[in-house]
């Protein structure tokens, strides 16, 4: 018997940098999926939780794993919600995979956030072959320990065939969902 | 006899962020300056530039020894320029000490980058009780030595009464200048 | 098909430190088994690969991931290669994992030493539930890819029930062989 | 007026390591001398007490400042305090200082430890121009506090005219202490 694990929420997303293609979740099934929830003006997320991301974009072979950065601004929105802003940001920091813009809410929080009951940033997400969350972890963890884990995740049984239905948790005004990934015009 | 340094060229401000009061460097004659010349999305400033003149603070009182920043934008100019972006940073990375956002000429480089004919950033400026330019650091340096060199210039002897004229390097755009510190409104 | 990989030689050992009974590699299979190779005037072993072991025995659980350290003194014999001194080293640096000297040959290398034929110190052997050898390390390696080495191993079939031949490379003048393990008296 | 500060007591040392000439700090007079007390069996002072001391020596220009170690063993006697095994361990941590062993005492603390009333190691002193004990530190310090330490000693008037009586505290069983320096045979 397994432990049963709930599906991730599709990200909502605004934006996208540093990838030509928007990217879902949906589409990277079969895959280990590695979230870094950031925001720029973070410490703890420019010192530890993005260089730890790039290490996982090192370490890992990209047919197996896959690192996402996804912008989640839920203070000092003026400064650092702009795309421009996280575009020059990701250059100067030389980090090169595919970063989302969490898609605003009008309430403070951006949506993917809410729809994961994040604490804060860092956070990372680890999504299964499956597409089920696996791990949110918030702060910082050991590179050894998360290492570990994401090769756990690597070397299980990944077979998908079966269906886990996708969560959608983007808003309504979110005006172009149908791909899975919401994005705001 | 004395090797010869050349005086301080005054700050060129635009604003100041972290005082209630623009700072001079005419005001400090006495003390030891020591400026912290950064970008705020520069990563050497952030990681280490930064953290090493917060600790120089720190290290040594107050009485002695003034540590000032000065955001010297040369890139990415609409995403890190403004004021209001410098706070949210600074706030969140709770550097307390006064900073000064470098004076734009419109030309590229700020007013006091260029009067320094600084390479980059981060750079830092030792100046001593006399006003006078005593190193121009530019990257990295350990803190062993940058302690051993700042205690030199606080144990030196700092009588001011000589004359160090004012060399006056801001530009004549800028329209309060008349206390040393030019403030472009 | 699999790759094949050889039966990891047994450890020659004259003495242990941190265990009441003698271990063999043969006694453990069915676990994962990690090896540091260390001299304890070694830099690099006692800043690094030391307290990376230490890091996988706190990282992964004893059921399924054993470490033990191999201290191989092929230099400044007279003043590392007591017990004496061993046990000193280890209750200092607070290293609590089970230590076994390294047979001496005679010939300068010590037998375990010259059985992988090492490169020399630190040296880290990954060895999997089937008691092969999977990886040598000498030198540094990132914790993250440790971390995803070892995960790899606990989570591959670990079937044992294929034989796979003890490797016996220990010297005939070992006069306490009977066990697998070769105790110098 | 000034201070007042004793003068530093004579480090008593059975042997030298690093130097053909044994050293006193009387023979120093006119220069800053910093004395690195450790045990090679002490974790923080290898990791941290030695290594900052190397770069005191590497800073410090060596016509002001002088550093010595000063190997006082007060645990695990009979496997580190030999010269020979001292002597190895300088040499494959590349610490190129003069180094001491300080005498013992035959009641477990050695003499020089006595003598300054240590509390443990590492320690550091810090002796100033006319031979005065201005700064005796147990555990970590940061760097810049102690290069700007250093520095002030460097810069203050050393004229060194007055006299300050030697102070003798090595064991009248020490054989040699006509040069000031306790030399057991």
């Amino acid at each position: 018997m397994e432990a049963h694990y709930s599906s991730a929420p599709e990200l909502c997303v605004s934006e996208w940098v540093n990838t030509e293609q928007p990217i879902t979740l949906q589409s990277l099934r079969g895959k280990v999926v590695v979230v870094e929830v950031f925001q720029m003006l973070c410490p703890g997320c420019v010192s530890h939780g993005l260089p730890q991301a790039a290490q996982v974009a090192d370490t890992f072979p990209r047919e197996h794993v896959v690192v996402l950065g996804l912008h989640s601004v839920f203070e000092h929105h003026a400064v650092q919600g702009t795309r421009e802003a996280l575009r020059a940001f990701l250059h100067e920091y030389r980090f090169r995979f595919p970063v989302a813009i969490d898609a605003p809410s009008g309430r403070g929080l951006p949506q993917t956030m809410t729809a994961y009951h994040m604490q804060g940033t860092p956070t990372m997400l680890l999504i299964d072959r499956k597409g089920r969350l696996r791990a949110q972890l918030f702060g910082q963890m050991p590179d050894m320990s998360l290492g570990a884990q994401i090769a756990q995740l690597v070397h299980e049984d990944g077979n998908t065939s079966e269906h886990s239905g996708l969560t959608r948790a983007c808003e309504e005004t979110s005006n172009d969902c149908n791909q899975g990934s919401c994005t705001l015009k």
